[in-house]
């Protein structure tokens, strides 16, 4: 039996953070395409974010990116976006668009380089501390491009004594989430290029070192679902990156390339307990095609409906038939799941709590697109690295 | 038995085209890393690569990007590459580069946006007569990134419309090679994904339409070779863009990756009579973050030492052992030749020709690094999209 | 605007033929692991198919594959196929279960291997004529595992050779479908390893050659679906061996591991107007450890189901968004149609037309299952090889 | 400065272990290939065994593979093993060949399943101490095929509980070695599919719990020396099974597919002082079409190329330029190992050992193939699961 009601709680509980930068131009090597209306700061970027917030109802908090959202205040910022129903959510640092790191940045070769980078974790934590954030995600693109560039272990040493001071800088309620990555920028060696790596690392570090998984960042044909219930069962599962990819790091909507991936996924976060706010569940995709506004809110709307299948699994049948090692009918049960159609069910809960039930639909007929249109002309744009 | 006079031979005939581009600056999504000397303008594209050719003999012609290498005159380029020992090589098309093109150029949804695209490349044939370059380049990064964006076939009639009108303007000598790329930058369909797509187009274009093996364009698990001794078969090899991956479109140096490889691409060149000049053995490759003009000797050199060993293997033996279905022995034949260390022969070939032995240290002797390093102060540096 | 009435006309029409292996046992390289009740003749085979048909009412053609279901008289058993509401439908060479061909077939280095190979494909078509079989089906598991063992261009030569004869032998209404695939059990070069590969012979040989997709035979990342719109483009899609799979060919129920990609090859086939008899829609899947007549039966519902969703997409709003260049809308079309439910419209047409709307519980409600297992005692079990 | 002597005393210090089942018939699931002359016998592969030391003179010890080699009088077989130079080694314990391993072994839903393979995994302890085995390799086959066939979490804490159950049996100096393997025969969920999952269970198990890399075990695009270097700096690196492979587990000979990256797996290894007896260099390949001794003499010989070449780096040099920065001078460090052609040093070693310089040419000369040809006629060929 599974219980419609409990999944509604459960799907009303759930939030899903999405960051800064998913509202700012982006890109591959080969171009940037340049989009109206594209936010020129961090204010008009926790705007954006709070036009998906308003139509979700379940985005309330928002990554930011240090530099790219660097502010002067940030209590400021905070206030700006409490008026605005939001949070500022997790600090993701960035080591790796300062020609300095070319080699690296915690794991370079040149302790000056090192020192920066270490530096500049730190003044993260200080950020988090003004923001009230809890969850510090980081991602190196330090690595190697060819045999022999630098020493795999001496990299490893330098990485773990990078870590080691930024968890001691932790305040009490504070986390460190380590993401890793099988490639790209680096196309030999990646420092923290899987799973195991980063558990490592987080096992040494001690509680508040916890591993984030980007769904976009593994091997073809790692199963994701797999690692998720790995992590739980371990206690090191800190929070999500989601996107979507058919390729690479390909960084699509959420649930656009693979939507039953993202179910089992979800299912398995269910299963292993981790629907509770101790796993973050946050966006980080580019639009680098689409409408960025739009694109954020259906990707909140295709976790969710992954979400909702996963709560929608009959336990009890499953239980059953996998412990009678009925290979077919355990198969049918999460199945039975995966197709049924939970938009009603959705919209639903969107009406119970004075939302529309169509979000996309909702925000194209608000006029907020066509006013950022015409109001944000002249400015920098903000995009990659800006 | 294999003939050691009749390696060097051809190994002297064999040339390997460089890219005006693997001289400016490059990187990723992530970051473009500046480097100290990098060319300014097309001209000093052109004095690098004279340099690459000065270490190896072999690198006489330069390939061009149009519109990063657009000059108001191609003769005085021409003129330019002349007086420095240089050959203009094959015009490379780009229609990716351009906000029109943010849904594709010559697949493009809208026939305007086609007709600008188609235009570039009727241009690029223009400056083809202008340089005397026989083979026009063709890479298209149309696709999409999710399903149902555009109609896979569509983009396909209007592929073809495109293609055949640029063949038709092509001149009796001049060739149009196809290239083709699993993905990047677009992450669902790629409107030329496979050399089986590329065949087919080209197959319809008649003899003057080619396809071109880039080796980092396939995915994981491809047999490269194969379909180089395919395509060889059916008379469809135009030439390669040479560079090296662990993962995906890496371009690190030629060989870099996985010498093996591109030693057994190379036997199958010679195996198949494709050590001629109808075949365009082309560098195409980005030095994100190793020094630009040593790295492309590096590569050259690379391809060479490739060569020299596919030449070496006994052709009589590999026959033999093959006919009588002796894999082992087979196997040991071509081993045989690839484990040979072929740098003594080609750097006795070099002495014989008045070149050092060692380009690598020739070049970093001959103090043109620094010289450019100090000259070239000012002026915005080339890179992809400059 | 989408046709209920017509997406029911045409799955009413839609026919999915089963493999007669697919009733015996399989498994891997490690292990088969014998299941009770497996058939022991072909006629055996003949009646579980006959389940699969009167469950789900779209499955009247069996496949055979000589030898292991060569019998002395192929009237008798088209006859014991016709009482049973069957049909004999595509017949499936086999040239790699005999120790001859342990370095391939008609590929083979040894002409007296070929011409045993060869006569066998000869063969196939005789036992087509006695059938009434339209479509000969051919994969070669040929291929070499070492570099260096074959000469890769001699074994094309030898297997155009081969595919000539047998193409001449073919009668006026008689077809033969070529399969490709990537690797296994050759683990260096595979002799038709693409559907380019596929494809050039088949345009080569006429228009009685088609290419057939097998939906576990491409390498990590290939886009399939695209695949099957470019071979309607060209008229050379035969048909399909479908099948599903996370790392290899690992042959599991159709739509199992990627129920959205097979979506999208129904939603190409739909569009390129393949949804007609001149391609064949055929499983070829092995079930190792499920049991194999409900998993069939699984698997012609997975195909249903996707079909019935790619004949859902709104055409005319798809067409529309996709020429407005409007990405988000373009995906949204599609994907409401791979969110609908679409159990109730299939069961709705089972009620229709007299079948139990739930194929699979009608099926363990029947007794078979308990009856095979006990009437089919002693003699050996059929599986592959056998 | 790199010191030729020492890379001598390096390469004479180093063992390869050979496994039993490589002198056996093997094959894929299409077709398993008999040759003549293959062993009937525990006692016949250890006389098989014994001619790749004779020759290589670095293949002292066997692995051997419970139950196919199980033996009455496990002293005797040591016995006779001891007569011809050998040693009994690894034990490798096979839990995956029987029909109630169908849904799998110590990960099974069914408690009576889990006791029978638990029971044979301390029967292998048992065995380990009649042979003086130190190690006790263990691979799973355990996983799932299909999405909710079985508890992905359950069946770790069953996983868990077994191998703790072993772990206290061992002996003062008896180890367990952990292998990992991404899929095959499972095709779903693999219950120990990377080194990540290996690692945490033998750090919770303790000291004699060591992970054991097949370098055919991963996903495409996995830096395996990359995980070779963590697990030596985390003391956790227990043994290599060496084989080769384009596409998956393809168990070619070492070294065949990738002979650079052997060579860099190798470079790890002596750079993270793996080149000791603690670390078990085992082969583990299938010689399904070429001849089995001389094959596996072939590949102990590229397991000691790799090794010489990876001994032959200039340490110095390569930290100076990684030190500096200098990511071609240290590439090209690597590279001259790599290039230089090791097989007069090699050939030297032997002879200086009294051994011919060339294994394989002596083999063949040596008759012994002739002899089993001709004598091993009748009884029952070994091969995988006999």
């Amino acid at each position: 039996m599974t219980d419609r009601a409990a999944a509604k709680a459960a799907l009303q509980a759930q939030t899903v953070e999405t960051p800064s930068w998913a509202y700012g131009n982006s890109g591959t090597r080969f171009k940037v395409f340049a989009q109206p209306g594209v936010p020129r700061t961090p204010y008009e970027k926790l705007d954006d974010a709070a036009q998906v917030h308003a139509r979700t109802g379940v985005a309330p908090t928002v990554a930011l990116h240090i530099p790219w959202d660097r502010v002067d205040d940030y209590a400021a910022l905070a206030k700006y976006a409490a008026e605005r129903g939001l949070r500022l959510g997790t600090i993701n640092s960035n080591v790796f668009q300062d020609d300095d790191y070319r080699l690296g940045s915690v794991c370079h070769p040149d302790r000056a380089v090192r020192r920066k980078a270490l530096d500049h974790l730190l003044e993260c934590v200080d950020i988090m501390d003004a923001t009230g954030s809890r969850d510090l995600k980081l991602w190196f693109s330090d690595g190697t491009n060819y045999p022999g560039q630098d020493d795999i272990r001496a990299r490893q040493d330098r990485l773990a004594e990078a870590l080691g001071t930024v968890y001691e800088r932790l305040g009490e309620k504070q986390r460190m989430l380590l993401e890793y990555k099988l490639f790209e920028p680096a196309f030999y060696t990646t420092d923290v290029p899987d799973w195991g790596t980063a558990y490592a690392h987080c096992l040494r570090l001690g509680p508040k070192a916890q591993v984030v998984v980007d769904t976009g960042h593994h091997a073809p044909g790692t199963n994701i679902e797999f690692i998720v219930a790995l992590l739980l069962r371990e206690g090191k599962l800190g929070g999500f990156d989601f996107n979507s990819r058919f390729y690479a790091d390909d960084d699509l909507m959420a649930g656009a390339a693979d939507p039953f991936q993202l179910f089992r996924i979800m299912y398995e976060v269910v299963r292993g307990g981790g629907l509770t706010p101790d796993v973050a569940f946050m966006l980080d995709q580019c639009h680098n095609i689409e409408q960025k506004i739009p694109a954020v809110i259906r990707s909140v709307m295709n976790v969710q409906e992954a979400t909702a299948k996963a709560l929608l699994v009959d336990g009890d049948a499953l239980s059953a038939a996998q412990r009678a090692g009925d290979v077919l009918a355990a198969n049918a049960v999460l199945m039975d799941a995966y197709n049924t159609d939970v938009r009603p069910l959705l919209a639903e809960l969107r009406e119970e709590t004075g939302l529309d039930p169509d979000p996309v639909a909702a925000y194209h007929r608000s006029g907020w697109q066509q006013r950022i249109t015409e109001e944000r002309v002249g400015g920098q744009q903000a995009g990659w690295g800006a």
